[in-house]
């Protein structure tokens, strides 16, 4: 087994994912069990997430459970958190990310109840998210009476077919709530704080002015460009890297 | 008296019922002295629940006030609860709850103030409450100007004819505000928690869209009965028992 | 001037008026420099109330400004709040009264802005406030371009004709904000802080169900009566005194 | 170099500078690297401003950048707020203005997005803003894609034509967020502060009635006059000197 993967490099992982999803309660996303969090190692195949049901209050780094991408738990004394599936679809969709949250964070559940896209009203959206926060379609009861957590999952890879992941980070799951992903487990929750904002600010926008459309491309295009694109100049120089 | 009933039990169930009261501030709920929690030794027959209008600044448990179901006093030296009435009803029509709670929580209280039913819009609100959370009709004059808290229970009691109270773990009184019951009295807490979540979560969805129904009843009862049911997969194997 | 009045009386007056300033902040009612809590001594025919201006960070006892009902400065270094003359003239047309409130927290705020009073849509509105909470007419411009801050002292007193100014412990001044009294400075700032609740839980009733409308009489008179009736039962033995 | 400008002087300004951008987490205006501050001297033409795209965390004096009026950086290891070129368009629009903030606090920037002014809707108001806060029109592509910081400065001087900058010190970037200003950085921090608020309760004022229109142009009068104006007797003698 030893030869199989670094337990330092999965002792750290299990570190930064269990501070994670502190992070989670600390940013207020979450009560009581109302999320979870993953990270992977991508050459080792190694996933690993919260247990299920278990209070932040009580969380320590080695009671996270350690998974490969078939779902089989290789380390850990409890159960994984009953999102595990949907984690595992996206990590096989998504070859480039390498933490990802689900959250019942209070707006964007409210889009995902109202089955909503969250347009792009403004830079702060378009700073982070290029173009509409989709919202997935609502699953085929087969689906739900299936492989439920598993079928949320390709809902998610479908839906976001044609939109590039890395530059549209999250999504809403219809009547359900927000899934975000990102490079690491904190640029991950990172994303899930900014979607929650921008759900509420969308909110506010709309029932200001019912009528309001979306940003003109010209100005989503520069401010999502001038922190991501090649020519980015948004941010230090040392960031650059970090970014792509 | 010393016969009747076991002193560590109900000194226990004191001190669960005035932390439970805390926590009612803890968790935002309550302002000044509006809510209330209570818990029962079933066995005993004894009710414990937090004295009126009392300042949770202050509150320690020997101030907890002691009652019988017929609602004699049978020990404390404050006046117990103005809604000890309502309590009792609850406690008798719904034989295996263990803790009650009534607060004037902002959203619950709005829904209530608006005399709607709170529709069951995601999986948040089906992972604790079965279908949609309802709304009493109002107490008539006669109802009012006669044993009002008693009233109060029973005009709960009517509109649960037909519902299971342990999958709707909670109510909304129509121009008063939220009920919510659970095993012991930190489950009743935790119920009114979530109340108050899904209240705000409803709000805002249906702000967004007017037009929006409910969820579809496949993946109402698939997050309801992976988390309750009997063949309920979610948390940890130990939880199950106290889950049921 | 030993002769007039009692300085340890004064003293106290003092440190409850400061005291019940600090409170507005505490409670989140006011930010900056946005509120005013004064008090009186009835037998004295002295007012005590916060400097115009100053910040909360740095209020102590003895910057509280102590005038007469025709307001003359008879202590203190500072200038008084520029509401002084408002609150003059209701402690001169209220005569039982011991505090007065004005602070612009934001719900309350909004209904005066948006010029409608609160109607008494639940039990939490009628346990303080007796039937609607009243928005003053608007101040013409010949009463604004005169005595500004008399006239709406004045405006506020002719709001109240034919209402019980203790059982209607607060006003909302159109386009301005609330108005609260009380027995002492901080019964009315208690007063103060239901008010903002209450107005808010209206704000989320009324959008929730636009066509909503106040609750039945007997029951605003159940709850408001059972608080501070004759025969009132909420509350402990001690505080019935204290209540009237 | 040393003759150029006073080392001192231009410390106290670094401190007071990074301190004010601290107060925008504080007063909760700002959300990771969302907003930045800067503060001129201007008998030297140096403005002090936040890197970019750096955690408030880890915020210190000495990583503020000092640039002159052309946009030359002068001092500092680190890039400028990319919002720089819209600063230093203000600080020539604006001769007397002595700090610049710019946020995306949540309520002001839903109006930003809306595209709607915020009209003065109560004293609350017009105790600081004089009239209502205007909202610029939307940029053309070919602004976004020129120069796009040092346009959006421009359309903010252009939109504020007729407008007196110090009676109005502030104003929103149509799909985009405030900008406030005044005699030094905290001021302005102050008048973001304020905006905030007053966006907040224009939404409420909004929603609870549709058809409110602006206050009456004698109360807007006497509510800014009152604390700005020659005869001001709002707050201590000793204010009116740095109010104007």
């Amino acid at each position: 087994m030893a030869a199989r993967y670094d337990e330092i490099k999965l002792g750290r992982l299990k570190e930064e994912v269990c501070e994670a999803n502190l992070e989670l309660v600390e940013k207020k996303l979450v009560i009581y069990t109302w999320g979870n969090v993953s990270g992977i190692l991508r050459e080792e195949g190694l996933v690993v997430i919260k247990p299920s049901g278990v209070s932040y209050d009580n969380l320590v780094p080695n009671m996270m459970v350690v998974l490969d991408l078939s779902g089989n738990v290789i380390e850990g004394n409890y159960n994984p958190s009953s999102d595990t599936p949907t984690h595992l679809e996206l990590y096989k969709g998504f070859p480039e990310i390498g933490g990802i949250v689900h959250t019942h964070s209070t707006y964007a559940t409210a889009w995902a109840q109202a089955k909503r896209p969250i347009e792009c009203f403004g830079t702060t959206h378009s700073d982070y998210f290029y173009h509409e926060i989709p919202c997935t379609p609502e699953l085929t009861p087969e689906e739900i009476g299936g492989d439920y957590e598993t079928n949320t999952g390709k809902v998610i890879l479908r839906t976001m077919e044609g939109r590039d992941y890395k530059a549209m980070p999250g999504i809403l799951v219809a009547n359900h709530g927000p899934f975000t992903w990102g490079k690491d487990p904190f640029t991950a929750v990172h994303n899930s704080v900014v979607l929650e904002e921008l759900a509420r600010m969308a909110y506010l926008t709309l029932t200001i002015n019912q009528d309001i459309t979306g940003i003109q491309g010209a100005l989503m295009d520069k401010h999502y460009l001038r922190k991501h694109g090649q020519n980015a100049y948004y941010g230090q120089p040392a960031d650059k890297e970090q970014k792509k």
